[in-house]
């Protein structure tokens, strides 16, 4: 459902497995003409995507008139291997891909199975919500967000033509790594951080109301992504047992490391200190190390911050007078106070663009904080 | 700066350090008509608050005509006692508070020194920025916030009601607790969450550009608050050594737990995929209690995304669309997507509201997804 489309993507696709990732990406193939066959074995999440526009319904073992240019395997990683098997037999499509979280179970299951190897590009697009099931799926859920592909040596590169032209389709970015490339950079960027967060939710679980009120924006973004679902992330996390321990015992030996530091701060030694700001100082250079919404750094935004009223249209009324200005605002951040009927709006604009949003929200009667 | 405000401040106010925090209140307290001398050992901070408008300065050492209502000391944690101990014997006001992010230092520290606890409730106010210096001060930065205060047995009930009416003119609520119970609160809702950030930062560090290029919202989320300055807090986590300690021993206990339950699953046990089922739940559990932005439970809104233009009047024109349909927005995000001029907003807003306003978006032209 977006503006601008480009790429031409596979001219028939069967998508296996109709949840969030499968019905999103048959959507996003619909839009850009492809005609796309669904089958799940719940029948009931099969309709539900047929009935969102996302394809035809195939039945679960029915075969095509002739095979589909691409089937995507949508589906657990544990699953997927035997799914590409009975695929494969049936002679479903002439490429396969699946879109699993990890890369070297599915690969190295496809291996044992005597999968054909040169038809099967493991894939893994790099999005996801904090909702699952093909109810919350969107055409655009992977516009702009890197899509891994971990090709091997038998990989036919026609195939791997074919997957790029599908990940082209949903606007994301084609990035090949290999699976344990893969399998290692996850665990750091997204299941590490996952159990992390559980780790300190678990803690205000056990806390009080009492404690809990005192908690600012600071431990509510810490822990948000711990509420996502149990049983999904269970799957995800054993199935990446390996590389996820390895970095997880790191940040825990870390912590132990800060909590040592704090013990010998307590004891008077000024050299702790110090080391306990070298720490400090390293994350705050490993925070910059992380790309920004735009792919780069984040540019340093000035914030303009203004009072509003939690009623309807405040919003509205706050942008109108914004867009007055011409001015580009590249985030937004409400802040709502607790227990009052005001909040404070965070607007993130260029800095040299931040004296001049600030004084045409003034003039509008906005009142609004200077930036510094 | 806001456009309510019902409780009479207190009606003179020396204000000692004119940092973020300390001219904040300065601001806050001017604006509900509170006179108020602004007094740093940096003149050019307190120069700057004084042509910030947040009020009259005073020497360092100066006298005042009479005593203050009430003296703010808005410093480290470490400094607070000796501070007070000489604003004390120069009779600079009636009442005393702090403002440091600890409690049991500064209240120990007043009592070795014998200060007069009768008319010092040590206190602070749970807000914050990543900015500092009075530059950066906001007259509501407090406004619906908690401010913890923590009086003793000693402590004169004239002089609470004092500081109660200084937190009242800032807008923010008062939490009484003692000072051990604030230390504690403060390591697990701050500090630890703090700690945690910078230990997965510090990962990231050294991780390289390929890895980093795969994280999402999620990493950013998790590592935020990690980017702030190294100094302060050292300082912060120093002051509070001991309570950090505890929980941050808690947290990487959890993490090693976890580890060890990685290791158990890559090893066939199944029972241990349940373990990791229900330490994943405990964590959704934690998530759910701590308060959301209105300060109860967070409501479980809905999503309505809309697929934007990076261009000036984007957000505004979409706002105005939105407003025609007179809907509550209860939060936006904005997510940009890397390396193309399109971003997704999400507008939060409430479940049977979520179907009319992607009707309103979608008459009016925009990409809109369904919500569930």
């Amino acid at each position: 459902m977006t503006k601008q489309r480009q790429v031409a993507g596979p001219e028939t696709a069967a998508v296996i497995g109709t949840g969030l990732i499968g019905t999103s990406i048959a959507l996003a193939l619909r839009a850009a003409g492809t005609r796309v066959w669904l089958t799940d074995p719940d029948q009931g999440a099969a309709q539900l995507a047929v009935d969102l526009g996302a394809g035809e319904l195939l039945q679960p073992d029915a075969d095509l008139a002739e095979p589909a240019d691409v089937a995507v395997l949508a589906m657990p990683p544990a699953m997927v291997a035997a799914s590409l098997q009975a695929a494969q037999r049936r002679g479903l499509a002439r490429c396969y891909t699946d879109v699993a979280s990890v890369k070297e179970l599915p690969l190295l299951g496809a291996l044992e199975l005597g999968c054909d190897l040169a038809t099967y590009v493991p894939g893994h697009p790099m999005s996801g919500r904090e909702r699952s099931g093909p109810a919350a799926a969107r055409a655009d859920l992977f516009v702009g967000r890197p899509w891994v592909i971990c090709p091997v040596a038998e990989t036919d590169p026609d195939c791997v033509d074919v997957v790029a032209s599908l990940i082209g389709a949903c606007e994301a970015s084609v990035v090949r790594m290999s699976a344990a490339e893969h399998d290692q950079c996850v665990a750091l960027v997204s299941h590490v951080p996952h159990l992390v967060a559980t780790a300190v939710a678990v803690r205000c679980a056990d806390a009080g109301e009492r404690a809990l009120s005192l908690a600012g924006p600071g431990l509510r973004d810490v822990t948000r992504i711990a509420a996502s679902d149990a049983a999904l992330w269970t799957e995800i996390l054993s199935a990446n047992a390996g590389p996820v321990r390895e970095v997880l015992l790191a940040v825990a030996e870390q912590l132990g490391t800060a909590a040592d530091l704090l013990a010998d701060i307590s004891a008077g030694h000024e050299e702790s200190g110090k080391l306990l700001t070298a720490l400090l100082e390293c994350g705050r250079e490993g925070v910059a190390s992380i790309p920004g919404k735009q792919g780069g750094p984040a540019p340093d935004y000035a914030i303009v911050q203004v009072v509003i009223g939690d009623k309807p249209g405040e919003l509205a009324r706050l942008f109108a007078a914004a867009g007055a200005a011409d001015i580009n605002i590249e985030d937004v951040r409400i802040e709502h106070s607790p227990g009052l009927p005001v909040g404070v709006a965070e607007l993130s604009v260029r800095p040299q663009s931040a004296r001049r949003m600030s004084a045409v929200l003034a003039d509008a009667g906005w009142p609004v904080a200077s930036p510094a």
